[in-house]
Formats: structure tokens, sequence, C-alpha cells
């Protein structure tokens, strides 16, 4: 570490002022990301700038209400578009389109088919190389414990090291954040729902179709979560 | 980790059949990634592929480099088109252009403004993307003890950190290497001089040029490398 306190010594060293108060948020569209938009901005009263990843996903249908749920908070939204290195991406039903969607419960292992390869990882260095290049300090994400029995990179333990790299990644620490890491996704419904978060809005169907399959993993832990939470879900399911 | 032996255990999951003995490799025309792509596939008989990125940077003359190398060896060479996303990776000389490459030498501070955010974890992050996606265990990339004064994102901390999370970030471990962490550029070159790289083929200058310029960081260092190790340098500088 004495390297790092080296350079921040020098008068030429490129110590941003990078700005705590100031998040980068990953905001796909679903119900957790846009719950922890509202948490950070409303709750928290943050400046948020939002960051979508086009990476030619089947539920591509997510960035667009993603882009209505930023415009209703007047936040910032970017969108990296990922598209000329989904070949980085590939394998699962959600960039391989000749693989069907799972239908069943989210933890059940068949969801594993649905695990884009190392996508958090991904998302979390373009957000974290976003906020150094804007002069933030914090980066959040929306993994929550629902997401552990199936999802690699939404661990604990994969956090962990991935805010520690965050914190060693430039000449001043960046705060990688994932403070819903041990809610259910009831309790974020439930959380979503003291903050007025539009729930009409969000979009969580692996399917990708117009309205919500009802079917799919995500969308049959989004009924349940409702449920549990108490609080009416306003989605419209085919099935 | 009980989840993840969970996941492991069931008759549906997403175990791919990783093979140790292939490797994806980080490649960006330089003297050091091309020596560590000789050293895996010339030295210890790995089938490697080899991964660029363009993100835009000043010098993507290396991009073409890296081409060459890769052929003269017989490897496939992957290029990741990341311009669509280079709004993360701004602020230093090698993405705006309205910043001057620093002359010097490659360990004064100056050099952090050469310095592209988040830039390791963004290509590791893929590089480890790709090698689940085609099934390979393996990733390496050729941060060495000459980067640890200026990069934050080559020091030994940070490749800790990086390994953990990409053992953690599938069902199965996906191995991080960076061999050369203790080396110097000067010990890279002798040991690329063993094992016959094609040193006329690389290319290190930030500046961009046709020909190396000599006097910008990476140039400086590279000059030196060869004389200290006692290897001809077959390199044309401008200055």
């Amino acid at each position: 570490m004495s390297e790092s306190t080296l350079s921040l010594e020098s008068e030429v060293s490129r110590s941003l002022e990078l700005d705590p108060g100031k998040s980068v948020v990953l905001l796909s569209g679903g119900l957790d990301s846009t719950t922890l938009l509202y948490f950070l901005k409303k709750g928290e009263g943050r400046d948020v700038i939002a960051l979508g990843v086009d990476y030619g996903q089947r539920h591509s249908k997510e960035l667009r209400a993603a882009i209505e749920i930023a415009a209703q908070l007047d936040i910032e939204y970017r969108i990296a578009d990922l598209r000329g290195v989904n070949f980085c991406l590939m394998g699962g039903s959600q960039t391989d389109l000749s693989i069907p969607v799972p239908k069943g419960h989210y933890a059940d292992p068949s969801m594993q088919q649905t695990v884009v390869p190392n996508r958090n990882m991904i998302l979390l260095s373009l957000a974290i190389g976003l906020a150094i290049s804007i002069g933030r300090k914090e980066v959040a994400y929306a993994a929550h414990a629902g997401d552990h029995p199936i999802y690699p990179d939404c661990r604990p333990e994969f956090i962990n090291h991935m805010g520690a790299a965050a914190g060693l990644s430039w000449y001043e620490p960046i705060r990688l954040r994932a403070p819903f890491q041990g809610m259910t996704k009831a309790d974020i419904v439930r959380l979503g729902h003291t903050l007025d978060v539009p729930w009409e809005l969000t979009y969580s169907c692996y399917a990708g179709g117009e309205i919500h399959c009802g079917a799919c993993g995500t969308d049959v832990e989004r009924r349940e979560a409702f449920q549990l939470a108490g609080v009416p879900d306003p989605t419209k399911y085919a099935e």
C-alpha cells in the first residue's frame, strides 16, 4: 500500500475529487434494481446515475423499462452497448436464443440455464470505470439473498472480493455497495412499497415478451414476492 | 460455499466441462502480453485463445500487432469491441485525445495520466466471461512488478481479490493467473528471449504512431528493459 500512498502524494497524481454523495447504480429495469435506485435517490438523497447494459439479451425489453423508470425520477440513464463483446457472454437461455427459458421456481437448479457467464463482474467493472471516469466514489447493485442459490455472482463471498478489488482499482478507493444482499425479494417489495416504487413500470420477465409470461423463474419469484410482502401486484401476467 | 456445492450436485446444473489445459490470455500486442502468450503456448504447451479489446484507444495500432503475433503462433485472436462503452473508460491520455501523452520514465507519477479507469478489471471480467462461454478454466494476464507504482489494477492485492472473485464467478472455479507479477520488465525480456519472442512484431508505444516514439513512458521502459536484460532491441524509435 505504500506505493499507492506515494502516488497519492505526488503533485501530478490523478487524485480526482471523487464525490462520496454521488453514486452509479446498475439498473436493469427489474424490481430489485429499481427499488435500489429509489432507495439511493429518495431514501438516501444521493445524486445517482444509472447504468444499463445492452448485451443482446433476450429480455431487452427491460432496457425500455429502465429508461422510463429513470425518466420518472429525472435520473440520467446510460446504456453501455456490449453487443460487440457478446461472444464473452454466451451459453445460457438469455443470450443464446436456441436455448429455451426454463419455467419453474427461481431457486430451482434448472434456473442455472438463465445465468449469463460472469455478467455481474462485467457490469460492475464497467460501472466502476464509469464512476472513476465521472468522479464518483460509489457503485451499487441489487444482488439479494434470493439470488444466492443460483447466481454465483450474487453471493456474499463474490461481492466481498469484488468490493475489495473495487477499493483497490483506483488511487482512491471506490466503494461497492450491495445493500440488499441480506434481504429476500419480499423484503425488497416491502421496502419499495414504502418508497412508492412504480411497480407497473418494472419488467422482470426472462421470456422477454410484451407482458410478463408469469411462468419463468423471475416471474414466479416476482409474484411470490408480492404475495409474501402483502403488497398488491399490479403486474399483468400471461399465465 | 455450501450453496455452491449444492448447485454442483444438481443433475441439471451448468457444470461445464471446463478444460484446465486451455487458457484465455489477454493480448494487447505489447512486449509483456506477447511474452506471456509465448510462455503459455510454447513454454507450457497450453491451448490458448487470445483476447484483445478495442476501446477506441489512442494506441490502437497495438491491435494490429496482436493480430500478427497471434497469426505467427497460429492462435485464435478475438477482439472485443468496447467502443460502445468507452464512456466508462474516460479521463486519461489513452482515451481522451485532448490530453497529451506524457514523456518520461514509466514509473514517474506523471504516467498516471495514461491510466485508463478500471481497464484491467473490465478486460479480466470479459476474459473470464469468454472462458466460461467456451469451456476454459484459466485466464492469464501480464501484470508485472514494473506496473505496480503507477497502475492500481496491476498490484498484487488487486490481483488477489480479482483472482478470488474469478474463483467464485461460476459453478466451478475459474483460475486467474498473473505469472509475471513478481517479475520486472527486464526479467520478461530475458524470458521472452529464451522463447524466441518476435520482438519486432510487438508494439508498446502510447503515442500510437507508425513507429515507436521512444519518449513516452512505455517506450522508455521498453528500451530500458532490453538494456538491463542484455538482449538486442530490434525496435525502431523516432527519438
